[in-house]
């Protein structure tokens, strides 16, 4: 007997990661899925919805799941067994604000949706979603598992837990396994042994884009050492995965020179993309101007791409819903339909890497902060598993993001913008005066206030003599 | 390529666990060990190391291993890849006082060789050794994966730390097993659906022998609720896994009503045999007298019986090492193989339940203390899994035990007798006046002295007046 | 200008602790209270009144302060700046049976307020009512300092804290006194120097009545060192600090034989009367049978003495309240209108011991544990000095009550009396049966099912079968 | 009888303390004291002692301390009592390249001995002093108290546990007397109350040059709330303490702008003069550039003003010396004599703030890490009172230099140049690229290399290509 399962999927007119569910639900079938999309684009849900349903028609497809559209979103949340969130906080226009405003005052950012100026203004409109959504899912579906998609992560996964502390929440993201391959192509290059990212064994630490690696291995190889000796032969060229990617053709790639630089002089391997750790650093490492970015080889993404390349996922979605383009079981990656079958105890517990609160598994970060580690993922069971202490120069690099995204959530959820400010002024980015990030910081929020609780008024008041 | 390893076996003329080693070995291809043998009674070490070899001309088995006897434990230990440790500390003679003499005194003991007075006397013997060993390890073989199966087992692990505080040790037992496969008799019972107890996937904390299952699951079914029923419908009569085997003709077996009346009483599922549990829990609950023991269904184990098997032990093994009776492949159900070809990095990495120091893995306990609890086993790693705080009743249960267990520690290492005897007058089952128990304290060790260093001084000492 | 201040005294009608208020109150100036008396024997909190107000007239008398009786709690409350805990859980014939019944079943105590049998008898009562307490405060002065001197000590302050976490509370208790006055006499026995007990500079640490002192110090002498001596040298025969009062004549006091054992035994000076002591400890060590006791040379007060001693009580009472007798402004010893002076900051800070929430002030006991241990009182603030952890043996015999109180507390505010039973079968002092032990427990819960919310209710359904 | 009192002082030629010990000693006549001047300039320690000793002869003198010249640091350390740590590392020389070279780079430092590159690289010169300190007081004296005043006082205080982890060491400094001032002050101009700053009881949490006060109380006055409004106040013009001192004639006044900024933003008192203040934060907030620091009202120190005043120092103590000028007994505000006293066990026991390992004292920082907050001083005793949580934004930029003070102890110790480097570019004053404070680094290195040990071998070896 198959199990039938509620998911309900917030963010389901997605023209990105609502497909590569589909892709990955239609290739499964040992459970019976009933997928609702909430959106507030209730328009791109339904079609997102006739896109899924009319897979059942299709033979060559293994399970057979139905997707249905939420009106409201305790239709979709109410007894769901998971629930999964991937949103996009307002539009790509605040996104332009959030990414390219701050250039003006000489502050670069490679993505700008996890942290620095960018990351916090988006946190800014992502916070009070997601103390909504928590608040739904413990009067809906308190027992559901829950899986974030949303960036910023942390932040995202943080109000999640502080708004109703006994949600079974986590957050997703491959980030990781982009480190896992250079690992893999590095093991390939000293050795000759080629073999699929996933059998680089590693222990991972920090936080979300901000991962390190203290140790990996394959089978009796100690990677670790071989890393050391790869990161330094490659270190002033670079190395590029795959080899018709370059940070010059390719706005999401890089050469990993940030990671072999942090390595030598962290001594832990970072294991995320170049863009995500250079937005970590403080600003005038790898940020100072682009032609800085140009130098250690990797790209600083302009919204506009993002923009263009929405189009094209909205033609494509048009395309597949009116039947012009057929819907493609492509390789997706992704490991969210594995989660869910280990969650139902249908295939046996692995460990994989995921975004929790801290309980130890990180031993010098502080508790209760959301956290990426290894974790245990077995029948309706999630456990964290302890990782190692950082270096001393990583542990501080990343415990100083730590206590912003802490004292960030805090300053959101209690709408008190004087503290995300001051949150802003000591990001490792805003390396400019006090008053120069001041005048930024009111300049990016009056371009997305209307996302803002309260945020209109706070300007206003800003207006007034103190 | 097939890995070379060498395996340094102390206690390698063992006529038990030696053998088990051994079926498993022989099933074993994926690599090449070359296992060393060192014990203090050399013979016996000899007689094993020719069965051992007499495998390899034998058709029927897989794996080509070579059996060494080590004259020196140096050379046994000298660049070893593991090193198995598992011995009995002295003689069955000095088990049976450990076991019997407190009869004297009212207290009865089911097993006497982890916890309650004959615990505490064999740890006096033990943990010396484990200290010396641990000095050898460092000096002979500092990056060597240790496995410890010696009872007791938490102290014997807890001085291989204590002494080394960097030695990749772990004590392994299956204690837990037979727990679940209760409850998979449970599942059976109540829905017809059978597997084999690796399947009830678990939660599990506390200590060697007094560990608790906070969790218990299989597939989507919370095996939790169905134990509980389970339990109330078996309480009184209570449950035998295998019908023939009673603790009526068995002394290893129990009902395990000891097991329901624990769940009933603290809310979580005791996980070791019942003659383990009752050993750690006040004397007068379970262990009054051996009519109480009966009326919870387990036996007291006599040393007499251990004598006589041995007796039988030897008997085989000196037909197996002449020949006349052949060594057969049965299924042995340790791990120990297992986890050797995980921790070479052989076969994927996976959960299961072992001692370590506690890092925060059993977070209601302290820090440092050996606990058992899950922990991944992955290539050249091993990290605890985060457990659940035990429900309070366990927990102060378990805590005690743990308090006892570290300060004995400390006692011991230091040859501090007095401080040791008051760790025994503090212990569960001597609920004897402090003067009785003062006496039969230094009964016990009088017929075990000589293997206590300064045993025979202290003994001289407590003759004369203070 | 004096600063005004409203007392509320719960528990007003007593006819000891309030008197002694009344005493230290009328000696100082520094402040003006209203001291409001609240009592639920209201005639006994007027009598208190009129005693209180007699003052006023009096021309040798500085503090000019009034006594108000309040009918309802709420009224005694409302913006207090001080609020005194100070009652009685039901009567003296509850205690008879907390006491007393024990006894029948071999099970003897020399105190029975605090732990064992009797202490966990009047937690069931006391709990409820200090619950009750914590939530008016929590309306009527929230920001008030709550002084705490009822009996369970521990218990009664952590049900304030669990209520309301942000409640300025503490205990106070000078049991502590009398063994700085035993180290200043071991001082005077071996130099000659006579000091008064507070010059004796000590570091605390445990739960009331079983403290532990791990440093004393007068000057540069390290009475330590000089305890170690002077225990040995009165090891057998006992010391007496007032030779008038022997535990043969007087029902509180003792000879400290059970300290100077513990001394010898653990490393640290237990810092409580012996008749306390003996309770926290496994029974069969001091309290055996009432010839042990003897042989300790400490007396098991009779409740029937308590009995006698109120009506004695009562009879002063009446005459101070008819102005037969005269109030006397003897020495009382106590600390309480110190504290007040010095949390209003008209006095310096100091520092002494006192019972709080552990906030790490003792290292090795849980985390939100009421200990008690030095704190600096200044103004408007208290907080914890770090102590010493405790030498092994003594902190296993502190962490088994600190874990059974936690449990208890949960378990009493739960009413969750199987629970509650679970802790009595766990405490040192039971060592019988588990059979026996229930038996016990309801015959002491049907003599004080009134007091106990849902009492009656849970021994009817005893009554029934499972 | 008086005690003896062996004092070392190590550092026993300084022109400025060592007569400030004096004069405070010379009062002082509740002990007898022998001071062992020890010094690497054995002529100034000689006068030094020449002073002490000249002043037996004086009868308005009242202690009577004789004063030693140590030839061997051994000789001033065996059985010392007390040792006193007070020394300049290195000449002004180096310290003009700590302050003044970062300024070629844009990076100004208003004290440049505590935290940024100056305090940096002063910690290269001064931590394996103290490791030397530390290894030498365990074998001469390990059970003396022993009182450091070197900057930078956290590292060198940590260096001193690091090495001796049972050393009775803790760091006096006296800068958060001026915000108990300037707390005062804000009382007086608010109500007319005129109190001295020791009635200002505070509660203090942080590191050394940057502690918080939160929560600050005269009698039942809150001051923190009379702060905020006087912050309020004087924010745009400052407040200056003695008015005919400003930041204009003085190199080491401030106006508090700072302060009430810091206030603002973080809802916490800064405890420390603004010049340190402004060092613990990014660089562009009051350190951009001297403009910036007198627009907020402090100087910039220079270093030449440190030399003229040297000089004048040694002229007076010529004159001292050759009794051309009398040795006044000034009121020096120094505590030092008293903490002696009070450990001595001849004063009470008072509780004041000082800097020791974090034992849980502050509760949001890292155990192990050199805190400031307050501490009961008793006889032979010295142990932290826990302090508050300090509010998340000056948690923030406290934590980022906790981080950083324990990563560059780890470094200097181990001779990891490179390692040391790694704080530096992560320090908040470095606000430059990585390649212009690589640069800075290695050229600040080479001017005081002479004093670091390897400090040439690794500057050679920059010089080799990688």
């Amino acid at each position: 007997m198959k199990p039938n399962v509620k998911i309900a999927y917030i963010g389901g007119g997605s023209r990105g990661w609502a497909h590569t569910l589909m892709v990955d639900l239609a290739k499964e079938d040992a459970f019976n899925a009933e997928v609702y999309l909430y959106d507030i684009d209730k328009k791109a849900a339904e079609k997102n919805a006739k896109i899924g349903n009319d897979l059942l028609a299709r033979e060559d497809i293994a399970g057979k799941h139905t997707y249905v559209v939420a009106s409201a979103i305790e239709d979709a949340l109410t007894d769901a067994d998971f629930v999964v969130l991937s949103i996009l906080p307002a539009t790509f226009m605040e996104m332009q604000s959030d990414v390219h405003l701050p250039e003006e005052y000489g502050i670069y950012q490679s993505v700008g949706d996890t942290s620095g100026p960018g990351g916090i203004l988006r946190a800014m409109r992502t916070v009070p979603l997601y103390k909504g959504f928590a608040q739904k899912i413990k009067e809906c579906c308190p027992d559901a598992w829950v899986i974030n998609y949303t960036n910023p992560m942390t932040l995202c996964t943080a109000t999640l837990y502080r708004t109703f502390p006994e949600i079974k929440a986590f957050g997703c993201c491959h980030e990781v396994f982009g480190t896992q391959k250079l690992i893999a192509a590095a093991l390939k290059e000293f050795s000759g042994i080629d073999i699929p990212h996933k059998e680089v064994k590693i222990t991972v630490s920090g936080v979300n884009h901000f991962t390190w690696i203290t140790k990996a291995q394959y089978q009796n190889i100690d990677l670790f050492e071989i890393y050391r000796e790869f990161a330094d032969r490659h270190y002033e060229e670079g190395f590029e995965l795959t080899p018709a990617l370059s940070y010059k053709n390719n706005y999401f790639t890089c050469s990993h020179r940030v990671k072999f630089d942090l390595f030598r002089r962290c001594g832990a391997i970072a294991a995320a993309g170049d863009r995500h750790l250079a937005e970590f650093c403080p600003g005038k490492w790898y940020l100072e101007n682009p032609e800085k970015a140009d130098k250690w080889h990797f790209a600083l993404t302009p919204v506009s791409y993002r923009i263009d390349d929405l189009k094209k996922r909205i033609d494509r979605t048009e395309k597949l819903y009116t039947g012009q383009e057929p819907f493609t079981l492509r390789e997706t990656g992704e490991e969210g339909v594995l989660l869910m079958k280990t969650l139902l105890g249908i295939t046996p517990s692995f460990v994989t890497n995921c975004n929790l609160p801290n309980r130890g598994q990180c031993p010098d970060l502080p508790l209760g902060a959301i956290v990426e580690t290894n974790a245990e993922f077995s029948a309706n069971s999630l456990k964290p598993v302890i990782a190692d202490a950082l270096p001393p120069l990583a542990h501080n690099l990343v415990a100083r993001i730590v206590n912003e995204q802490q004292a960030l959530l805090t300053a959101i959820l209690a709408h008190d913008y004087d503290a995300v400010f001051e949150c802003f002024a000591q990001d490792p980015l805003v390396t400019i005066s006090y008053e120069k990030a001041r005048e930024l910081f009111l300049r990016m929020m009056e371009n997305t206030k209307e996302y803002i609780p309260y945020g209109e008024e706070y300007l206003e008041k800003q207006k007034q003599p103190r």
